[in-house]
């Protein structure tokens, strides 16, 4: 079974964590969630990072804000894909984070995906796993084609509601 | 043998996609380099993401630059893991870049990773390919030796250097 | 009789669309509005873009958000005008979507209104049809001296709230 | 024959005019290029927007950077679509000049294009002018064509590099 | 008697206009207040520059957001100081309106003052009057003093609240 | 006669001050230059300031860059007008230097211009000394009128060159 | 005893000070509170800073918002460290005022902490002071302790939170 | 004798960190220089932050650029103040730098000076450990005599220069 990690600096940032949980969850991944501080638990970070691949961990999602290390600090110590999920903040929307977390020097990168975009950090992660885990490419073309069908019934939608306006 | 494939929306960018190629080719992955524009050759984008996945590829770079549509055009066709390498322009550095490359909407993740950085693009594909072909993991667990090593000569002949200071 | 259409990449975005569909009704022009997604639905987009001349369609809006890629991709299939109109997001205040919308590469231009613009980007495709449809330059002549009117109108306002202030 | 007017409130823009002229004059259209400032000569600015409609203009360009007034100015006197060209400044690569020019208030939209963007604010003059010169639709369908074969053909070049890397 | 003039885009800019307004009255300057648009009512705007000089006017208050022009087009048409009073949006915070009114092209200079900084507007106005006016000087070095000693009495009330902290 | 002083906070910006400087020469107005740092020589800052209006200066440019505090210093001791010219950096181009000028607390206006706008100073300068010197004013109406002139020869100009382009 | 003061440009941002306060009072540091303004109280801020080493401070915070000078007026006056804490805005979350602060030219630093960063200025002061006052030392040593104790029972209340998820 | 640390994240940084070492060695403090990276060498770092105390470092420097987070991570292992350098990049002129090290959360701050202000980080140092050692307060205060006197002498020079223009 397919299996990923996600950390969070602050118990504070699990709204925007939660849809990457949820994203794994329906795909099927055992996740692991945890929080776990660069700078209030270095050692813990360490600890986990170094054993994460030997726990069985295939990816490793890292969701921290303003001077966000957490992502850079975990990849310091794991040859695993790290994915970095900046979290908002007051600092013109967030942009502290994500420049804290992609911007990474040259060696160590970090998998960036959008401010807050906790859903798609799940969906990054099933696609990592699925190069070997197949099952789960079958289920991200399934995602894809619910997506599109999403978008045609709104698309229908709209047009009811165009004729009233 | 672990197969990669790296696009770029102009020819001009092959100096940000180098490091990228020479990575991938020192970590002995097959990898396919292409001229492809989400823009000016859409229905080659196209048929490349729609096939790419049946073609052996396991994961994609996409270098592009200001409005840089072209990750997100290969990911709207493939459940493949896109990872996008943000080209720097005159606009405050390539912000223009790194956000139309890494803000993407819920549901089509790509994996950004910083402004000009070919190198970590390369290494993140050879991390993501890595849990399919484990021989990669111990090249990367042996490239992380060899950067601490190069710091640490760094910080040696620092010392020499300053003791002349 | 004048056709255009507006695009939105999701449903969410129709109150920021809504000022375009109606300076366009206010026009007389013919308004087909539509949620397609660059990313979710690229087929239905493929599709839109290039029959949309055929089906006499003169001007296309897209509206999108984030690393909005829907005008640049609308416009890579067709020679119609396309005007792009940048949803407002939290990083920012737009300035992802504006970027991702009007740094285009050479080659693929995409006409590009101000912020959630929404009166703008009608009234932008009202002056383009204007040009083959010589009745409606007589209504913006007349739309330019009812803003110039009502302007003054505020100042007369003004004036009388300033006597009792 | 279609009719087009660039402006440029400086003579020194003009290295960034210069794509536009070249891109009308390939397409045919007849073009006139005028230095017009909307701080320094703003009576000659309202005189040639009054007038262009009657003098046969059917779009018109205006490049200007920094503070850059010269598309407002020009659209408050015109119901002609008015193309905004940004010129790069030190201020974060244009950013000034790109904002002063697309967020327009309500009432008086100008079509904005990238950051020295010559190239595109000609081209979207010629789409705009496609709508009554259907010649001029079938050339950028020629235009389009020549750009796909321009990528295919550097994407050849490259695989022919690639082979010498 | 020193005579002022302030002019706002739009209507609805009077709550950042206000405090400058205010500021202009209790130091006993005659102010006219007027909604012109530089967009909107463009001949307005010419008349009203044109013309305030010899109507008495010795400084003028331009107010205006996002893409404001109001300053620039004023100071084209006058050579009285122009004082520039940048409107908050939401782009941010009004850096657009900022950098179109301050960064203004060699020869028209616009005395810009801080977003919605209305009261700063209208001391800037007493300053610049009061080269002319020295009934003024006198008054601001008393506002100055009464700003002092509002800073002593915050520091003391500060005082008393820390003891029951 | 007139009086003006022009502050720089390092002799280093003397470049960006020189156009202020010869603007003001050119008008006439007697310019004293000085080197005077907020952070350096806050001693001398505070006498220049305080006798600056008995000394017969009527305006203040104050030029400095990054954390920008000469302007505010200034103002904080003197109820004359003062000028904020910021000088460019490394920082976005000098938004650092604008923002610590510009955005100054509630009582304290600095009326700041471009970055590295010296002419624009030096010409806001005799615009404020205009009030109470007429002679300037005509000069300031010559000064438009030869900018206009220069304007018009340049596009003659223009027209010449593109005959032959 | 260690003592500490803390300056405020306006008793509005006493808000953001008061953890600075608490976390000075909690380590037990005798620490002065005051509103004093770099522009409207400048004679009081010189002699603050002039005397504060007599006094005995050995360290000052200094918050402020916007053009943020307070930091740099005190520190042109003493030879204490000087932390600026900057005030969030809407300017870019305050990026004003952290440019205006950490961005001192050559020769007087101060020692910049995040925006609205008031428990960390205390933290930041409480760490300098520890070189003179060993016994600060041990208490830093247990607050990290306790905060590394705060995540783990965060990450415990986590796992079971996630139980019922 | 006063005892700092100065690291950098990189050797190429040494430029930026040069005049930190050379204004410690002014000062007479012994100063260790370091090339340790947050990520190539974590467990170096790791090593170096928690013996620093012990081996008698009274006060840390690191320079780092880009996701910059050497100093956080230093922070993390010691309760020695850390002073935050950053190094410029090609991303807004170092605000990614900038905004990774001063953006700390809550418990661990970095104090951070502007980027590229190697001296001002030198400086910092110095008042900081001036709380220990008096005698460089003594220096310090020398230092600010010599600062004043530099600007002194640069006005005198200038005024030579005009006479002359």
């Amino acid at each position: 079974m397919a299996k990923a990690a996600i950390l969070m600096g602050s118990k504070s940032d699990f709204g925007v964590v939660k849809p990457a949980v949820e994203t794994l969850k329906k795909f099927g991944v055992e996740t692991e969630v945890r929080v776990i501080s660069a700078h209030r638990t270095p050692d813990e970070a360490h600890a986990f990072a170094s054993s994460a691949k030997e726990n069985g961990t295939e990816v490793i999602i890292c969701a921290a804000g303003k001077a966000a290390h957490l992502g850079g600090v975990i990849a310091a110590y794991t040859t695993l894909p790290v994915i970095g999920l900046p979290v908002k903040t007051d600092m013109m929307g967030g942009l502290d984070s994500l420049l804290s977390i992609v911007q990474m020097p040259s060696g160590i990168p970090v998998a960036t995906v959008g401010v807050n975009a906790g859903e798609n950090a799940g969906l990054l992660a099933v696609q990592i796993l699925a190069l070997a885990h197949p099952e789960l490419a079958e289920k991200l073309f399934l995602y894809k084609k619910q997506m599109a069908e999403k978008i045609a019934s709104d698309d229908a939608a709209l047009q009811e509601e165009l004729k009233n306006l």
